[in-house]
């Protein structure tokens, strides 16, 4: 936020941002209250079983407290998967890809093997819905997977495409080992989420990691977990520290599973909010929005975004992701979070002004 | 803590906790006003590059800020200091060790060899004040160093015992690497110190581990840092996930650095506390405390330290901290934390009724 904001000319505060994917109407009261609460806790060290908390997540999720294991953010947990995985052959990534997938395979030297998402094929308008993912990649879908590991993201980062379950289960039989990062599953209502949790007692060579910070608005706080075979669970407990999930975060996470209404709200906010958003960035000149099932959508344009960004922090104060950090998407795209239809309706009006007038008639 | 009540009967926050090395001061008002004053900020993610708080942690050691890296507690540094010394050929692990070591280094597979402390030399009444480490090791210290990496705590957990600087230096010039965690060593008053943070610039090969969460008395908070070579730290944070420390640990660390205050009482209150401690234990029948520097005593006892810990349970509610995790040290020994003077001396009366009626007298 420092060179936006030096950029924009004012203090980070003032700049409305649409870079992060956070949930513009977290964080809940619960959390805040729960964290307030349990300040006197801080003297003690937090229990390094994390039975609470285990709980808490199992039951979210029907499972057994066994196959969960709470982390410093799913980014932490992330470390430890980079770990398994680079110990094959070699890792399937699906790209674009989040840049930290990256770093957690290089941290122990994997060898990556890029598996190109089609961008034609994520415009087509059930993308938000759910894509067998085998008729999103270039080429199509035809690999040899033996000892070959895989690592995606599901809703997936930055094309929002939602990838059906049952597309994604044909991997689990060829191999050896899958991790699918759901860092972004909660944004989509649970009636059409698509997570391979129900799986995970079936393979043990699956994991699933998810994150609580970004559907709560609290990514300062770090709550991440994992959900996979209690062996490998434990091997990995084994490998970091035994105090990894500060007391705070803990305390708020037992408060916000159980916030319902917050949850509630979310979920009637986002659907609208979105297709608004992606209707208004579908009718300005040369952008061309993919639909998408989480709480953000990548948006193509005809003209360089990186000179667009700059434009919409100097003359509007409000940030957008450019997406220089993906090679395969560079200077044509950008990434937007949804945030409240006011807000929404800022950067649109913002958009026009910018991309002529035509746009703003 | 949760057999402990269960074996006292009672809530856990009805125990006298003696058994983690804990400031009792703490945590200072400053840090708690801090953290709520900043749970605004938690819907931003940190600071990946966290500049302000590198700043602030380089300026009260009166170094550079490329040569601090703020971590997750120090336990988490650790964790990357185990996979640097696990790449050597062996390491030497000062004996009895914090468990936590061998967690860290068995992650990557170390080889470990074992440096025992005799401890009849740690009972030599200048041991608070500091030791050449070459007086304290049996057999006298005379190793082949070459390949071979060094990982100790000063002052030395649980023993207690403060090493001089100038006698661990000499092993910078002859072991590839050498990790000291020196997360008790704040509470040393300052004049008295024997940290080696100032041999870092001139040693490539040694790391200092600090923690802030012990002296503070915010274990719950999770905050450490790393003081060593900026090459080494950027191959670190290369390895980790970008968002290691929450915010709110950030924010209290901001905080605490200033209070002044807070420090200085700390450091009146220690030394008294722990001699009339030490004096108390020491003409309790069976036991015989070590002199310790830190803020706890390593006290060996004639007797089962498992039955003596049950009985202070289920009498007292008072918990103290066997040495079973120790192997070198086992049934005979048992740590206590030194703790306000009114609590002190709850646990010396408590020890003086369970060990027969002519302590009493």
């Amino acid at each position: 936020m420092t060179w936006a904001a030096s950029l924009a000319g004012c203090s980070p505060s003032f700049i409305l941002d649409f870079s992060a994917s956070i949930n513009p109407l977290g964080p809940p009261e619960s959390a805040l209250v729960a964290i307030a609460a349990n300040l006197s806790n801080l003297r003690h060290y937090p229990d390094p079983d994390y039975a609470a908390l285990r709980q808490a997540l199992a039951q979210a999720h029907g499972i057994d407290p066994n196959w969960v294991l709470p982390g410093n953010g799913s980014a932490e947990l992330l470390t430890w998967a980079g770990r398994e995985l680079a110990a094959l052959d070699a890792i399937h990534l699906i790209t674009p890809a989040f840049s930290d997938y990256g770093r957690a395979l290089r941290a122990f030297g994997a060898r990556l093997v890029g598996m190109e998402l089609e961008m034609g094929t994520l415009r087509r308008d059930d993308g938000g819905l759910g894509l067998g993912i085998e008729t999103c990649l270039v080429p199509p879908e035809q690999r040899e997977l033996a000892g070959i590991g895989l690592l995606l993201n599901n809703p997936h980062n930055p094309t929002g495409c939602l990838f059906t379950a049952e597309s994604l289960r044909r991997f689990l039989g060829r191999s050896p080992l899958v991790v699918v990062d759901e860092a972004f599953m909660d944004f989509v209502p649970p009636s059409q989420q698509q997570s391979l949790i129900p799986w995970v007692a079936q393979y043990p060579n699956l994991v699933v990691l998810r994150s609580l910070t970004k559907f709560y608005g609290l990514p300062g706080l770090r709550l991440g977990y994992a959900i996979a075979h209690p062996d490998r669970l434990c091997r990995w407990q084994g490998w970091r520290d035994p105090w990894s999930v500060n007391s705070l975060a803990e305390a708020a996470t037992l408060a916000v599973l159980k916030d319902t209404d917050f949850q509630h709200r979310t979920w009637s906010w986002l659907p609208d909010a979105r297709s608004a958003l992606f209707r208004g960035l579908q009718h300005l000149p040369g952008l061309r929005p993919l639909p998408g099932a989480a709480n953000y959508l990548l948006v193509q344009s005809d003209h360089s975004t990186v000179a667009l960004q700059h434009q919409l922090l100097q003359q509007h104060r409000i940030l957008i992701r450019d997406c220089m950090s993906f090679p395969e998407l560079g200077d044509r795209f950008f990434r937007t979070a949804v945030r409240t239809k006011a807000e929404n309706q800022r950067l649109l009006s913002a958009l026009a002004k910018e991309l002529g007038p035509e746009a703003a008639a």
